[in-house]
């Protein structure tokens, strides 16, 4: 018997316990503070047939993670960014094998010491984008006898455009408007370089969809540290329109923590928490609303002396029949399948992985890739000839 | 011996001292609570070689300006529209012929009847738009056996056209943002209608400033009740782009006066008064930075039983020798020309009188015109026939 527990019941946790509840031979915990997200969790699990544990916690205390998880074999993070981190830290020093989709500023690796030190097996970053996307980067590179480039196209978006952002947030609104103000690092000509947030906008075309505009965003993380390659970038996608409307917003201040000064009284507020007021409730979800995951990864370089691209390809819909968004499933599944992984002792370590360490475990990425296939996620995989 | 005061040392008020002060025969002074726009109005008659007595007074306070134009023949008005009808109603009360280009939201013609009681002459809304637009519409119309269509395009811009507005205001932002969101009067097939601000986006090709856009605004006034025009309306331009900024801009609440809870605290503050603290400071013209007004007038109808087009163009630009920015200057002639013709008595009364009213009366559209010529200011008349 493997005891699992899902740290965080929103919609990606949810979907990564229920998707374990099914597991034979797993039980399953769900924590969270919120009562409601927990009996949405344990609904979902029910609904297709799995039973999980609720397990109510303040996971914003390090401590109070620590001795949660030690009765767990495993352990999986859904934790928003802002305590993502410290709750990882201390699953890690806990001694327990862990998978984490939490998208926290900190860098994980910083944790690679101590997990080491614990003998403990960290997959960080495991979600779609980062995850799926830099497992593939990595797959990618170890394929060819020697890789040039590496582009990563991602966006999620709600599948009806509506007037005037076209734009739905899969997760915090707060870290979409982060992505769209943070400078990004892409690697140029073997060197990084630091390019404005939103800019370099592009057209791409892609099957099944149409026309998309994809901007840089400092989506690279880990790879800058972990692969060679000269040249290598994440750009987002959204509809086209989007970033202008962005770029306007955040050149007139609206991005801006500077608190102003307003009004006849000169009531000091922080531009950013009165566009997030506005804002914000137009970026929700409401139920039903369907979206959908868009993926691109390229992979340049050479093989048995001929230039060759690998690329893989991922257009996800929302789910009608389980209600789960397509962003929670692409974000939940490859953190739920690596940790039966870990479980069962198939990813390496000790140490803290981000998913481009894994990509050269023999068979690894094949497997990954028919889990997801078995689940209704498929990644097209393409390989082509370049010009020479 | 004329003696003349204006009222509001601003842009356009210092504009309108300026040009009576060179007039022979007059002497004229300039009033405004503020002593650093008294003394630019002075100093700004003394570049042209005319003299200005500064009056400092509160125009807020109907009784002081009911005392302070006593010993005046006649009074000009350019205050903001907060207090101009208020000023103007003790303009008229002290029994004094006026002229007033204060964009107040109150009705001028309510004072009719004190105007007409008190004997004197008050001609509103004398500017470039409404003024002359008003004037030639009439005039269009006077000169057609049957009128079926008056156009008024109009927009103040700054010469340069700089990323993301392509905007500046040349008079108070929080009006132009009211006019983004106050529905529009029109009058269609004889009836008023109301459409939304912002709407009907048109592209405009213009002579000497090329592609514009104008959009429906609340502009027509008093035509709607002084003229029997089946098809009236009156739009504003921009340069193309603005208009779906703006409509972004308020779909979002950004233009909404209803307090909403911001930030972590929950502070209440107006989305409206958020913006213009952001948005407002770069809408302000710098220290010669140029700006252009542009205006067509149409009139469209039958003389003689032939289907004939009347149009008056306009294409202003900031004046380099007086530093005088183009929409004082399209907006304080008309109303400096209209003073000495009241001064002359040339101006029929006693009563409130739009421009349009003016345009019956012999010679006088001419003469307008040629003053305007005379001061760099040209209205371009055309006629044509129209398909049957």
């Amino acid at each position: 018997m493997t005891k699992a527990i899902v740290l965080g019941a929103g919609m990606v946790g949810s979907v990564m316990a229920d998707d374990l509840a099914r597991e034979p031979g797993w039980t399953v915990a769900v924590a969270d503070v919120g009562e409601a997200a927990l009996a949405r969790a344990v609904a979902r699990a029910e609904r297709s047939g799995g039973r999980l544990q609720a397990v109510r916690a303040d996971l914003s205390d390090e401590e109070a993670v620590g001795r949660l998880v030690a009765p767990y074999d495993v352990v999986l993070g859904a934790l928003p960014s802002t305590f993502g981190y410290r709750a990882l830290r201390a699953v890690i020093g806990a001694g327990k094998p862990c998978c984490d989709i939490s998208f926290f500023p900190e860098d994980a690796l910083d944790l690679d010491a101590l997990a080491r030190e614990m003998g403990v097996t960290a997959v960080v970053d495991c979600g779609v984008a980062p995850g799926m996307s830099h497992l593939l980067a990595g797959y990618g590179a170890s394929l060819l006898d020697r890789c040039d480039r590496i582009e990563i196209l991602v966006g999620g978006l709600p599948r009806e455009r509506r007037w005037p952002f076209e734009y739905k947030a899969g997760f915090s609104p707060y870290d979409v408007i982060e992505e769209y103000v943070r400078p990004s690092r892409i690697v140029e000509d073997g060197r990084v370089v630091v390019r404005e947030a939103l800019s370099e906008p592009e057209l791409v075309d892609l099957p099944g969809i149409g026309t998309l505009e994809s901007f840089n965003t400092d989506g690279l993380r880990s790879l800058v540290r972990t692969m060679t390659v000269p040249n290598m970038k994440e750009k987002t996608l959204r509809y086209p329109g989007h970033i202008e409307l962005m770029r306007v917003f955040r050149e007139t201040g609206l991005f801006s923590h500077e608190p102003v000064a307003v009004g006849p009284e000169g009531v000091r507020v922080r531009p950013i928490d009165v566009i997030s007021a506005l804002m914000f409730p137009k970026w929700t979800y409401g139920p039903g609303e369907e979206d959908l995951t868009v993926m691109r990864v390229t992979v340049d370089g050479e093989q048995g002396g001929a230039p060759t691209r690998l690329s893989w390809d991922l257009l996800d819909h929302y789910d009608r029949a389980t209600s789960a968004t397509s962003m929670s499933r692409t974000t939940g599944f490859p953190c739920a399948i690596v940790a039966r992984m870990l479980a069962r002792g198939e990813v390496p370590g000790p140490g803290v992985l981000p998913p481009e360490r894994l990509a050269g475990v023999p068979g690894l990425v094949d497997r990954v890739l028919a889990e997801h296939e078995a689940r209704g996620v498929r990644y097209a995989t393409r390989r082509e000839a370049l010009p020479a």
